[in-house]
């Protein structure tokens, strides 16, 4: 059942992904990784050779490639013989990524939704704008995709399976995310500035009375009281799952909430109120043209330069409301995961840990054959109980807390 | 003794400028403007005459000059035959102007202190650096040369000598700038953003026990009670005065405080954490090279802009402590100015009001003779007493608040 991997990407979600790969290669086989900048791909085979992170004997290699040239990823599929692609390049290549998988008939694993680069905040669902799209050909041709398979979206979408099989009816599914870390700057952003910016300048879509309802970035904000990161303030923003949560469960109410302290929040106001968050290019008086964000991401740290200093804890999970045996109950299923430990074990900073170990675990799965569905899916519609076995392995333990206690998901 | 003048710049001081001087044709005689943008002058001449300003008939004529090119303004200088140069153009023109004038014999007034473009906040006293370099050669040439004669450098000067004129020993001057004023937009500065945040970048110098000090900006701050705008908190900034003022009463503590608002200290400390104000240029990913206080200031309001919805007050003034018959005295010197009157006399508003009209009352003495010291000069070395006359009459009258009570200086 092993199946080689082609990982697209070479950021810091593609270094843990190919750490994480390397570690357990022994079900997943070859490794291949391939981006537009080769000698990025390069350094991350070197830190994994410098970890010692394979675990058996076998392929590591670099690949150069254009990855919204859907012909050359389809032809690298084949080169290199690849039977699972985890794509975790820019959230503007899933479509053509997408395409050579279906083309030749590969796994196609992503951890974020498609994006167009002219726009932001399209309507929902989102995910009908383009993926889902492709579902029937995927069916058609016995294709396994598995969309959105990071931490959020991903593990927290089979956090919600995980408790609304428990249950009777669902009521509401609330995400909640929260980096309680420091990275000792003034400001960072834990990803690309660009893309963690487009997220939040746009509207706010949540899942409501079986209705799109919107708001505004920071305008819905709440206290959440959390396991080992305390309380904590989190404010509704437009979040990817909330868009397939809302599709497989339209009786719940599907919000997704993301920490951000009173500073983050001051600088994000400042600079986009002034115009410097726009993706539209402004003229200087010297007749210059520049795109405001572009400049922005230019002064910003870069993210994978935050790693070797970020201390504290991520909590990220779901509250599920519901009914079971006519009464109301409610579950909170959740993973901490801590960054100083995801850099001494794979260079990384615990954003991008918990992104890149998920992919992973789902490519082990279609491996092993239990998530391997030949049609396309999202987390929530897959079995989350193999997910968690291997998610607790492999550095993501997945813990409960309800009316009975805190604990392991399986305990 | 009527004499022609020349103004160099086509800013929004300029056209305070342009109007005052129409408005007092009948002492000043002919009027010409220059700048490297020939259209802004015939703009500004436009509106003197649409607002019927000139007080008698007389020339009113737009020049094309690059200022940093000295023997251009002296050909300039030769050809209208002006007497009076007013250069309200940009920081760093300030000395080929000058020359010009010494090497033609025309009278030289400026509003602020030369700069440049690669220096900020450079060693005290900042006019040893440039301007005082050339008060001999004024000296033996008879050439007058006035100055900072704005408001702040100018009119606060003026204050100054009017309050040590009336005391046996000044202890302590303190001038504070407080702009009450509303301009409705989320952030804008007043004049040329660029010029605006050098002003605050670097360090903060201030005479204090006979020696310079040095503070940072918005590190030193205390609030004021002043006439008409209430308390205000106002910071300890580097300004022209001190250096002038220090020289000439090494003897007192001389201080400069400018009021900012808690919004306004916000901004600008998120700009300048960021690395925004910086003058140094950075390169984006796409490999742009880019000047970030330069698309700072594409991304803000043009300060001409502000103008016609302008609304409230600015106070400016000296608080100046000593000895006098052997008790302690304090007087307080100031104006008080309104940005939506000044939008209605000269399109302007009150910051650019402030600070142009002065100058055209300093032409006006060296028109008439009082102020042509046919030497260098900084303000607080001429007669307060006709400046203020003139001041009261065209639109800037001077109070005093003292243990006796408010009241206009001559009262």
């Amino acid at each position: 059942m092993k199946k080689d991997v082609l990982i697209i990407g070479a950021g810091g979600v593609a270094q843990v992904v190919a750490h994480k790969c390397a570690q357990n290669n022994d079900v997943l086989g070859e490794i291949h990784i391939a981006s537009r900048t080769l000698s990025k791909c390069e350094a991350i085979l070197e830190s994994v050779r410098e970890k010692g992170a394979m675990k058996v004997e076998g392929v590591l290699k670099a690949h150069q490639v254009d990855a919204m040239d859907s012909a050359a990823v389809a032809q690298l599929i084949r080169d290199t013989g690849a039977q699972i692609v985890i794509n975790v390049g820019s959230a503007f290549v899933n479509m053509t990524v997408l395409d050579a998988c279906i083309e030749t008939g590969a796994a196609y694993i992503d951890t974020a939704i498609h994006e167009d680069p002219a726009k932001i905040c399209e309507t929902p669902p989102w995910y009908a704008n383009y993926e889902w799209k492709k579902r029937d050909l995927c069916a058609e041709k016995g294709v396994t995709a598995i969309l959105g398979a990071g931490f959020d979206p991903g593990v927290v979408n089979a956090f919600a399976r995980f408790a609304i099989d428990q249950m009777d009816e669902v009521k509401s599914i609330d995400i909640v995310d929260i980096n309680a870390g420091s990275h000792g700057k003034y400001f960072a952003t834990n990803f690309d500035p660009e893309i963690n910016f487009r997220e939040f300048t746009g509207t706010v879509y949540y899942w409501e009375d079986q209705q799109w309802k919107e708001t505004k970035m920071f305008a819905s904000g709440k206290d959440w009281d959390l396991p080992v990161v305390g309380t904590q303030r989190a404010y509704q923003s437009g979040h990817d799952e909330v868009h397939s949560l809302s599709a497989n469960y339209p009786q719940a109410d599907v919000r997704f909430w993301m920490g951000f302290g009173e500073h983050y929040i001051n600088v994000f106001t400042v600079l986009q109120s002034l115009g410097l968050l726009s993706e539209q290019p402004v003229t200087t008086a010297e007749g210059l043209e520049v795109v405001p964000l572009k400049l922005v991401k230019a002064v910003l740290p870069d993210p994978s330069s935050l790693a070797p200093d970020y201390t504290g804890k991520t909590c990220i999970g779901d509250l599920v409301k519901g009914v079971k045996d006519g009464q109301e109950v409610e579950i909170f299923v959740y993973n901490v995961a801590d960054h100083k430990e995801a850099y001494e074990e794979v260079g990384s900073q615990g954003i991008s840990y918990t992104a890149g170990v998920p992919p992973v675990a789902a490519a082990m799965l279609v491996a092993s054959g239990e998530w391997d569905a030949k049609t396309m899916r999202n987390v929530e519609e897959l079995d989350p109980k193999p997910f968690f076995t291997i998610l607790d392995e492999i550095g993501l333990p997945t813990r409960v807390k309800d009316a009975k206690g805190d604990r392991p998901w399986n305990a």
